[in-house]
């Protein structure tokens, strides 16, 4: 078989590239090989543990790659020939193509505490069977250990909490979410997830398991002190999933994901990676940076798939500036760029910016939330390198207009005189519209009174 | 009496800018002189009838200026010697200023055929006492009209038909929200206002009212049709209140509004104007435009605020923008910029990218709403203009990204490589986000494939 253009991978970085391939060169016949069945929204992944009825609620159909002509082949690649092009699948079945792209994705971190099987011990990987025996082992459940406190097992916990279990979070840093937030925006997300009954351990390590017959009874931390489980979680994060691109001979960044430039090339001629086997670097300290996120693997894959053939317009990544938004139960939360505290530690001179308002106005109408703003600039350039936020479910695009001010370049006083929507249904009051009045706190500092 | 800032008008404009001097510069006296007791939040003005329980809860409070040391002195100005720098109040108390600022806002319409008195006709006066006796009539009524189908009066149609009340708008264009939005969205509020119960009568014009004991008892179009009334309400649009301004002798533009500069500077110097009074440009245009909205006003009282004692900064308004939303039940409208109508009528070659998809992820989310986008890029600079969004409440920040777009001059390249932040609960999907995919779009008729 011969294709023009071949994807490995058939997440949401396959998929998108495949569409901007698609968008971009017309008349391609454009393939995607992935091993899964059925493809999960992997955002959406701790709500079929609660939200959502079940994990057949939360797939990517199909027909967005099969309305647009994109082939799906359900299988494995075994093999990559860079010389000759072709790739071998576990079918044995071989795929000639023109064009190559890994969109092979990440898998979850094992932590050598972790490595013993258990009937009881799971981890989130992206597979539709797996997940609905998880389903099955956290409703035969009562008490309930998640160890680690990123994004994943604090949606977990939460969308965990809401079936009644008694539900656990270990984390090893001092505060949820750290790698994220700054300490008072984990502190308001902690606050939130122990009024919805979790309890929380921060600045705890786990030594082992404790059990018999294959099942884990007690998670042991290394303070000697045990707690009961009945199943134990583990959300440490994920690494890159290189095997088959080191196999093939591509070169492999120091972080551990494949080497991509600017335009998502990688060493070998027509080839390009994409999404969390990528590498990637920063938007602003410019080093290699380990976030994977969904809405980070697509807009690689529109930059890639557009520029598989030609580099019809400038379409580069400038550096993965890291947008993310989490809720914990009605409280939203969103990061985007630096936090105060990276931004320091990576010698920025900065300047922050902060406002307390309400999400609707007047107060009065009925879904206010209030939204805290946190706002980190360049000190001598004014240039905003870093927001949070904490509110109802507005945070969601609020975070994304702080990440177009980032993307931009927007100073201090450019935010402070910005134009904005409101509406007492939708947004903030135009009097005191959080970003515009945390970028005037932010000024007070910037230009001090003489 | 002496001040060293007297702000005229207490609305938003009158505020802001005083909160923005006090934040600019330290031990300065602020005074602030309105006419009104309370103030109320002006685009909340319609949820009074509606969603909100009584005017008394769509009030500012007052600390939001004592709180910082600022005066408030409930009068009205007679007079402004602009040589002695001096205001007479209609208490005859004096006040020597050293900035003065004129935050007079606008008033209502009155076409011709509304001259007349009648006890059940009103238009919307930023007046507690008014809205309450309006409030009253519109509980006693069955048959209510509205005349003017912009925001005001689609925003009030909808909240009066939530209380039981059979409500016809009329509108003399042949859609409502047409001056805001291109045809196809203004037919979405429509159907959606439809489903709510209200009538809707477009391109229909009022001739005049029919009535009897001070009453209006039917609304008689130019078409010769009658419509039963218990009450009128007129919200055709507002005009500058310049009055005061005109009689110390400020240069008034040919819009009718105060001349300002970008620095909101009027022709007197030492004095200021903003807001609704103030005339404008508009963004793309270049041309005065008559758009009045507390956000716009805000907008440039933080700039007129800032700029009362030096230009500390390059603080001025780059003409205004006019990002709107609104909502109509549970469908909420957002624009930003140019319409893609406006735009060819002014001349500009464009073109349109469109997307839909829905506002969560996966879809069935439960408050997931669909969510469509309408983007209008300058064809040969691909600079975006103008942005239409239909969806649910995340519209209201939505619009905002897009509006932060147009001010940054984003092209549709940067818009399609666009790094976002994106989560199950609160945003549309990562692999089809609504202003990315209609970049996407857009770019296809900008590069034509060759």
């Amino acid at each position: 078989m011969k294709t023009d253009v071949l994807i490995i991978g058939g997440g949401p970085a396959g998929i998108v590239t495949a569409l901007s391939a698609e968008n971009t060169y017309k008349g391609l016949k454009i393939t995607v090989v992935r091993r899964e069945k059925q493809v999960l929204v992997p955002c959406g992944i701790p709500y079929i543990f609660g939200t959502l009825p079940s994990p057949e609620s939360d797939l990517i159909p199909d027909k967005v790659l099969t309305s647009k002509g994109i082939e799906i082949i359900v299988d494995e690649v075994a093999d990559v020939d860079t010389s000759s092009k072709r790739v071998t699948l576990k079918s044995e079945e071989a795929i000639e193509y023109d064009k190559l792209v890994f969109a092979t994705g990440s898998l979850p971190k094992v932590p050598p505490f972790a490595r013993e099987k258990f009937e009881n011990l799971f981890s989130i990987k992206k597979n539709i069977d797996y997940l609905t025996r998880l389903k099955k082992e956290i409703e035969n459940s009562e008490e309930i250990v998640i160890i680690g406190g990123g994004f994943i097992g604090v949606e977990m916990s939460d969308e965990i909490a809401k079936r009644g279990k008694k539900v656990t979070i270990v984390e090893a840093m001092d505060h949820l979410l750290l790698q994220a937030f700054d300490d008072e925006f984990c502190v308001m997300a902690e606050d939130e997830l122990r009024k919805r009954g979790v309890t929380i351990r921060t600045s705890a390590t786990v030594k082992g398991f404790l059990g018999s017959n294959n099942r884990i009874d007690y998670v042991e931390l290394t303070s000697g002190e045990k707690l009961r489980a009945d199943l134990v979680i583990v959300c440490v994060g994920s690494y890159p999933n290189v095997e088959l691109a080191k196999k093939a001979g591509l070169v492999i960044g120091y972080s551990g994901g494949i080497w991509v430039d600017e335009y998502l090339r990688t060493s070998v001629p027509d080839i390009f990676a994409v999404g969390d086997c990528a590498e990637k670097k920063d938007f602003f300290t410019r080093e290699v940076t380990p976030v994977m996120l969904a809405s980070i693997a697509t807009c690689e894959a529109r930059i890639a798939g557009a520029n598989l053939y030609r580099l019809k317009a400038v379409r580069e990544t400038k550096g993965t500036l890291g947008v993310f938004s989490t809720a914990v139960g009605d409280l939203v939360l969103g990061v985007a760029g630096l936090t105060e505290a990276r931004a320091r530690k990576e010698g920025f001179d900065v300047v922050v910016g902060e406002s307390k308002t309400v999400d609707r106005h007047p107060g009065a109408i009925p879904d206010a939330h209030e939204v805290r703003a946190k706002l980190i600039f360049s000190k001598y350039s004014g240039v905003i390198m870093g927001a949070q936020l904490a509110g109802g479910k507005g945070v969601g695009e609020m975070i994304n207009i702080a990440g177009v001010a980032i993307q931009k370049g927007m100073t201090a006083v450019e935010m402070d005189t910005l134009q904005i929507g409101t509406h007492p249904l939708v947004t903030p009051p135009p009097t005191a519209y959080p970003l515009i009045t945390a970028a005037a706190n932010a000024i007070l500092k910037i230009f001090k009174e003489e």
